[in-house]
């Protein structure tokens, strides 16, 4: 490809470090900029309809949505990290997009203001691990051997909540052991780890021990 | 294919009715079930993690989420209803979350208890049209002259908002001639009058009525 993509960012978003993973990934050379998202320039909201980030820019081309986005990827930029079926790559996309609702049910739980607010994250976590259990390979990743658009899908969750655990949080992997072993699989994979910056860890516990939330009074910072 | 495909609904869900479209435009032979939302049957509860419809099942296969189905359905039925470029899948990809982000809206503005909650949903429909209507083509359709699976995407929503002004509601699409237009076009396609029931004018309507709100106190059954 001749046009260096440009991906919008915000410094701890999950979503962006989906993209940032999968460019890893396949070792394409991006350019990355990072807007406040509590105040947002003029430029990114004329570029972007949702207001949301990641977004990425290719020549003159605007798309959105971190799910979009890894598509696109994948079909440009060579390994390919999709499914080799229809059907097997429509499963793929199905967990990638419940993978979306756990990241959220992970905001909630992480802004919580009260132990009940807490609880309806926490079992949605719970739950939804079960649910992922049921359909994970023996690993290491997702679908076996092989690192795919899935997996990238998820580290960014996996991530926070293996950070959560290490600073007090409960481990939400704990009753699902395929889903523990997968965990492990994806934090120590160089793309994940190179997708962060070095002071990510010191960030992301400081932003929610800053909100002073039910999950902030259960952590050691 | 040799599998049936049997679709799982909900009877006025649009994301099902994105499914649907998509099958007829495909001349698939599908079956189609109906569960009740408020009252999930646990052969439902046990198939579906998200406890969403809509769900497609392909012999034991599973798939859940409307923009997944539909394009597992465009790569094993034709003809193809994606952009042929994969920048151009992806912009249609993008705007067909976007057309979900709506979808919420619409859901928002018909349940909203007031005139404040009414006009932040209203807002968001209008402010997403101007955004639609920059990218919009001539038309009849949003990339031209062929149906595609971004139109099957948006077909539900415009087909609401159609039925809603014929009942007295405001025309959200009255300040955007180009989505006018697309609307008019998308309403007209055979396959999105079949995809849903002779009933479901009334039906709609109906529903809306029964929930009391803002948007009721408009409308004339």
């Amino acid at each position: 490809m001749s046009q260096k993509p440009r991906l919008i960012s915000f410094d701890v978003c999950p979503f962006v470090q989906r993209s940032v993973i999968t460019l890893l990934e396949k070792k394409v050379d991006f350019d990355i900029d990072y807007i406040d998202l509590a105040n947002k320039p003029d430029w990114f909201l004329k570029l972007s309809p949702t207001g949301k980030v990641p977004v990425l820019q290719v020549g003159n081309d605007v798309l959105f949505e971190s799910a979009v986005i890894n598509e696109y990827l994948d079909e440009v930029y060579a390994p390919m990290l999709h499914a080799k079926t229809p059907l097997e790559r429509a499963k793929h996309r199905a967990w990638i997009e419940f993978g979306s609702s756990l990241l959220v049910a992970h905001y909630q739980m992480t802004n919580a203001a009260d132990e009940a607010a807490y609880n309806t994250a926490r079992e949605t976590l719970y739950k939804g691990f079960a649910r992922v259990e049921d359909v994970l390979s023996e690993g290491p990743y997702f679908a076996g051997d092989t690192f795919m658009l899935v997996d990238a899908a998820w580290a960014p969750l996996m991530l926070r909540l293996h950070l959560l655990a290490r600073h007090g949080l409960e481990d939400f992997t704990a009753k699902t052991p395929k889903v523990s072993a997968w965990q492990k699989a994806l934090v120590a994979r160089p793309s994940v780890t190179a997708s962060v910056d070095s002071d990510f860890e010191g960030k992301y516990i400081r932003r929610i021990l800053d909100k002073g939330g039910y999950s902030a009074g259960k952590l050691a910072a």
